[in-house]
């Protein structure tokens, strides 16, 4: 009477394979989690840690402790791997190699298989701008733009040549998403009111941070009265924001651009020692791989073609979810995509799993149908837009100080672990009295030379 | 009757040069404080950050921050850069280039240097056996060690071989000096009590920890009876104590080693994927250079032989202090050597920074007299030892729950900063109730492999 158990894999444990993981875990399967990182990253408070707001380990947590219930039940295997392809023939995960040779395993055989690998930054096929100007996505980009950030403000203070020390002290951040904002915001809070008179040569707070958008508006997803709210905060925190910008090219002294007005086009360059990315998103390579290995189609941003029920087409074993995944809601108004937020990547987790388990079961699959509660994005001290989706009542918009405490707790709230609840919260508080950052330091490799930022 | 303010340069914002600015700043001198990092680092605790219980900015703060009161009194520049050398005949320090090339300053002249640059891992010579076994000076070795020890767990879970798997639980220390004691009391405590059913495959509890000491006796700057009483306390935790084993190489799959018992030499293998030093401190390649500029003597330990007011013979502009300085203390016994202990770099560093304004009033200068308070190691949960030098009283020796209370407080106490105390101490009583471990996160670098340990 005992049958096998269905071998379960599920790739990645952000949002989407964390609620994955958990949904299976009650179910008689077998699972296996693969992720290349040891922790679960709270993407949302990401930028607080390029900002030396956060320590790392305040946005993250241990993969197997945040697992460590669902551990207990006894069918759930962690593996710390990167998963480089998928063999559909034989069913099997790749995984890279450890160069140990000594008996890694490097394939899990799998009869369902979950892939919520995510996202990675794109610079629009300019791999070269890669160098000059970070995205931020994994914990050690952040502190890559954190090490850049402090850096930069060193280097202007050690500088004797008045326009090199400019630059030092400009800050392009390309792309007015929500990630850019946050950033822009928090970098002029840094220079003018944490660094203030810790400085001698230099004076921070004749820091610039210019915020370049390709758009005509920052924050396109939401409704232009709120871009509008956002971008007046921003202006009054001090960030050049720069709308209708197209960057043509990024390089260690800054970033060439060029502005449309009707059919003229001007041109412009902006000298900054410091680039930071914020502008867009591919899949991952594994995404590539599986579309190659299944003939499934992928889009623009590398994101692959999803069935209603987030499987592959002819593929029904194989569910792709979160960043990943090219999903589409299918409600009473008919199909629109999902976009790509962590509401949208835990709901797909918990539909895939569903599914997974009728697909055990012997039932038929269901559609995916995303519960869209709103979105919002904080702009700086007291100052964020929320744009809520309340049921029976319908939009409810507000900006400015409430928006603000809304996003704030918000996000505490749906912070993984208490521990880091309580973190975030005793580092906020003090931050916000004392406009001191907490995690204001740098690791500085073995080395002859110090690091610098650039290099 | 405005004469030019003396020129001061300090090199290195360890203990010894943040006491010697902080004795300066309210001197009529002008200063200049040159450090490669952007950070006062606590060292007594860095282990903490090894073992992942504590965050990088729990036991650092930026050096700006730390002294941005003496900012305000407008005599105090400070600068990030590695000083690499002293040109003695022109009076100026000699800062690594940038590699910027834009008119960074790359010399500062100066009327009085003090020189507190510290100490780094020496491998007794052997540069090959660092990359096996990294030593433990900066927050970069830490993290470094940190991913290591994380890791080495997460590839015994992926391993497929059982005598590949047991080497990977495998954890050898080399050096039972403090540091050597605290990471081998702390390493035992993660695998039997902080990843206790996290893993499936492994089982941590089995993982062995060997701490290999070239001496007959741990802790040999305390007397042999507290020497004693560590062992004890070690072995009741699980660490594998070996003595009197000098170690003959290492290499990536351990260490080999030899022990003696009489004339008889036996020869040993260690099967250890991960080998961490603690064993050996060399001075900073900076010493070198002065040594080689002024004449000084360096001793085999790299450090410099000082005039008894810390001056370099020959040149009484000149002091080092700290790690750096091969210093007596010349009380009423006559000359007894200074430990190379915190206490005793702050206590060099403001009597260096006192002799140096003594001689700008054109007063003689005064020898260094060490006040010794005592010394304390932790072993781990609620055992250390703690050997005091009470005034009057002599020495007062204890060990146990109480040693290890009173090392937790003076630790807490002397943290630099009012918020990384309030860290610690909440982090600290979170691990006492939970034995979670708060910073068990290791950032991996975007590429298409995870970092591994080793590699």
């Amino acid at each position: 009477m005992n049958a096998p158990r269905a071998r379960v894999v599920v790739i990645g444990c952000g949002f989407g394979g964390l609620e994955a993981v958990r949904t299976l875990s009650r179910a008689p399967v077998e699972i296996t989690l693969v992720d290349r990182t040891n922790h679960h990253l709270f993407q949302p408070l990401l930028y607080q840690v390029a900002t030396a707001g956060l320590s790392a380990p305040a946005v993250s947590a241990p993969i197997r402790h945040v697992l460590r219930r669902e551990m207990r039940r006894g069918n759930l295997t962690i593996l710390q791997a990167a998963a480089t392809d998928v063999d559909v023939e034989r069913r099997e995960v790749l995984l890279a190699a450890t160069g140990d040779g000594h008996g890694s395993i490097d394939r899990i055989g799998y009869d369902h298989l979950i892939v919520a690998a995510g996202s990675a930054n794109s610079h629009f096929g300019h791999a070269d701008w890669a160098v000059h100007a970070p995205g931020l996505k994994t914990l050690a980009d952040a502190l890559d733009i954190r090490a850049r950030v402090i850096g930069a403000f060193e280097a202007a203070e050690r500088c004797a040549d008045d326009a090199a020390g400019a630059a030092w002290l400009t800050f392009a951040i390309i792309g007015g998403g929500p990630t850019g904002v946050e950033m822009a915001g928090t970098l002029t809070e840094i220079a003018r009111h944490t660094l203030r008179g810790e400085f001698r040569r230099c004076d921070p707070s004749r820091a610039r941070v210019v915020l370049i958008e390709g758009a005509e508006r920052i924050l396109g997803t939401f409704v232009p009265t709120l871009s509008q709210r956002a971008l007046e905060q921003l202006e009054r925190l001090g960030v050049d924001v720069r709308t209708g910008c197209r960057v043509t090219a990024i390089d260690q002294g800054g970033v060439d651009y060029e502005k449309r007005a009707g059919d003229a086009i001007t041109r412009h360059r902006l000298d900054a020692r410091t680039v930071i990315w914020a502008a867009g998103v591919a899949g991952v390579p594994l995404g590539r791989a599986l579309a190659h290995a299944t003939g499934a189609s992928i889009d623009r941003s590398g994101r692959l073609a999803v069935e209603p029920d987030l499987s592959l087409p002819g593929h029904p074993e194989i569910a792709v979810v979160g960043d990943l995944a090219a999903a589409f809601t299918h409600g009473p108004d008919g199909p629109k995509p999902v976009p790509g937020v962590s509401p949208s990547a835990k709901q797909m987790g918990r539909c895939a799993a569903a599914n997974l388990l009728r697909r055990v079961r012997g039932e038929p699959t269901q559609a995916f149908r995303y519960v869209d509660y709103g979105s919002l994005a904080t702009v700086g001290r007291k100052a964020a837009i929320v744009d809520l989706t309340v049921p029976l009542i319908g939009a409810v918009r507000f900006a400015g100080l409430a928006a603000w405490l809304f996003w704030l707790f918000a996000h505490i709230y749906f912070l993984i672990g208490f521990r880091n609840r309580l973190m975030v919260m005793t580092d906020w508080a003090w931050a916000y009295l004392t406009y001191e950052r907490s995690a204001r330091v740098v690791a500085v490799p073995d080395s002859a030379e110090p690091a610098m930022p650039g290099s």
